[in-house]
């Protein structure tokens, strides 16, 4: 291990373990049949997270988890869907920059970045533009940590007769989903969440029928999830060189995944790591941003104080010298930084978190929190 | 180091160094300065392989290579293009692919898969077609490891004032290309490949007119160059997730590139690796499929045995058990294997694969080579 190695309290690239970073010693053929073995697992671990097998393909896809998204968006919405976009953060804006740029029509909903999409706004849209073919919905939003009502929003896109994708990045793993409750079309996440593997992999569950039915959809070869799930069933293979010290470690992850518990456990540590937090900060006057019932126990989004003392960037420097990488705000009206509760990260790492940063504000000598 | 760890005969991901490995070990974040610096030297080293800097921009992104040659297709030609697509091979075909599906205007010209392109055969298109854009050719085509005389074909392009896309996947950083002689538009390459990194994300050399033209071309917006450049030269950062392991291990690579001696020394290795294959080979009986003269120094095809007893997937298996892994035949119309030259593997171990080979041939009792 090198010597400076700080935890990361980011949404993602996160602290991973080193069992997870050992099994990356290993250079894997893309061809070879253990390697294909190494995939079908991870696929099916995967869709038993969501108890999805009977219904969904886990196919999974190269790049960051915007590429999956993209993938899924392209793919699974034909060139003359229409997609209605529910917004209240960053990642729901850059949902509809992918429609726009890859050309599908879309219309967009935006709430506030502290305000839950609702059921009954779904509802009304979707009685007031029967255009509408699809809804794409962030479940966690990581420009925030906001968490909007995914259950709720999907029965009422079933009712409807549409179809949902869910943009699952940042709650995959640790926020609960059931495949045979939840109606979607596509649930899409990625490797470096709270699975706790490296980044370079997104991976999308799609229904069987929908992908089945997705042939010529899409605007890309290599995001082209049809192509990519009918080479890998036919072959074994991925279509393309497949990132495999990413798709190792994943898998070893995923093996930690079930010996800690499965998700009831991952989501546990992660709400004790976040009441802690919130807690801890609570005692510094520092303020969270979303009232509790709305957060998230995955990312959680400080007011910035506001002394004239504070700088975020230095702030941020002395706070990773004492051994923590936090992360920025992203919110452009108010001024924050985030924290981040997921990774191979404890109550104990939370607390010495919020000592290191209760250390550095007395040092910056900022007093007016 | 796990136990079974055989050596990867194959056109990558291919056999990394234990320090390459080693530098997974640690967890980046991805918005910190430290990181940053990471990707900026990434790029300075790369532009110094190919004498780029001062007319190109380097532009990683994540994903395989071929994630990167659609990115530069779909970025770098104009929605009102038309790429004549020079092939010899599998993957000039899937160039080809690639144009359809975004649906960019081409054309295409097919040699025999032992038989390069001539500047002469390019000479001749480009006069015939004035709608021609940009012409892409594959340095060496992989499927059998044909080298196509890219110098000559990238003058006749620039007499027409044409453009020239570089499908540069299997030779980049062995074989010798200065940007100050062979003009091209983009150049492009992978992690996983001649700079023995591991697998995850691709390159492209794009020149720094063409790349500042480029706003609003790409049909995506994850695989869009201009806008990944303009932000990374803004920020210092990825649009989107790195895969920062992938990342580390690539810087780390580099450094052992240039500690080997760089370029010359990288070609002189594989030279010496395929020479050492190509004598060992034919010593059993074994016959290359391409003439020397054509030959890359990257990986070689040979003609499978003509004997009953000679199964691919036996013989695969019990060299693999001995300790390599080899790759199967691309060709539909002979029967073939393909044997990497390179990796971090010397001549010890291609006499130890040739061994193998002649030990597993004996075992099967192929003796009708």
């Amino acid at each position: 291990m090198p010597p400076a190695a700080p935890i990361l309290l980011t949404p993602g690239p996160l602290t991973t373990s080193a069992r997870t970073r050992q099994a990356m010693m290993l250079d894997w053929g893309s061809w070879d049949d253990s390697f294909n073995q190494l995939t079908a697992s991870l696929c099916e671990q995967l869709l038993a997270i969501i108890n999805a097998a009977n219904t969904h393909h886990c196919v999974p896809i190269q790049g960051s988890g915007t590429f999956a998204v993209e993938a899924a968006i392209g793919t699974l919405v034909p060139r003359n869907g229409h997609v209605l976009v529910l917004i209240n953060g960053a990642y729901g804006k850059r949902l509809a920059k992918i429609c726009k740029v890859i050309g599908r029509r879309f219309s967009t909903f935006e709430t506030a970045e502290n305000q839950p999409t609702t059921a009954a706004d779904v509802d009304r849209l979707l009685n007031a533009d029967p255009r509408i073919s699809h809804v794409a919905l962030i479940h966690c939003e990581t420009s925030t940590g906001i968490l909007n009502p995914l259950s709720d929003i999907a029965a009422v896109i079933a009712q409807h007769g549409k179809r949902l994708i869910i943009d699952a990045m940042s709650s995959f793993g640790a926020l609960p989903v059931d495949a045979q409750h939840v109606p979607f079309d596509a649930l899409i996440a990625a490797s470096g969440k709270c699975l706790e593997g490296v980044p370079g992999l997104g991976f999308v569950f799609a229904r069987k029928e929908s992908l089945a039915n997705a042939q010529g959809n899409c605007h890309s070869l290599a995001m082209d999830l049809q192509d990519q799930y009918a080479y890998m069933s036919k072959t074994g293979q991925w279509r393309f060189t497949p990132p495999t010290h990413v798709v190792a470690a994943l898998h070893e992850a995923l093996l930690q995944y079930k010996e800690e518990g499965g998700l009831p456990a991952r989501h546990k540590r992660y709400a004790n790591n976040c009441q802690t937090l919130l807690n801890g900060m609570a005692r510094l006057g520092l303020r969270s941003f979303l009232p509790e019932a709305i957060q998230a126990p995955i990312i959680v989004t400080f007011h910035a104080p506001k002394d004239p003392r504070y700088q975020f960037k230095t702030f941020y420097e002395r706070v990773k010298a004492k051994g923590f990488i936090l992360y920025p705000g992203k919110l452009t009206q108010v001024e924050t930084f985030r924290v981040g509760c997921i990774g191979q990260v404890n109550t104990i790492d939370m607390h010495a978190a919020v000592k290191a940063i209760a250390d550095v504000l007395r040092e910056m000598e900022v007093l007016d929190i």
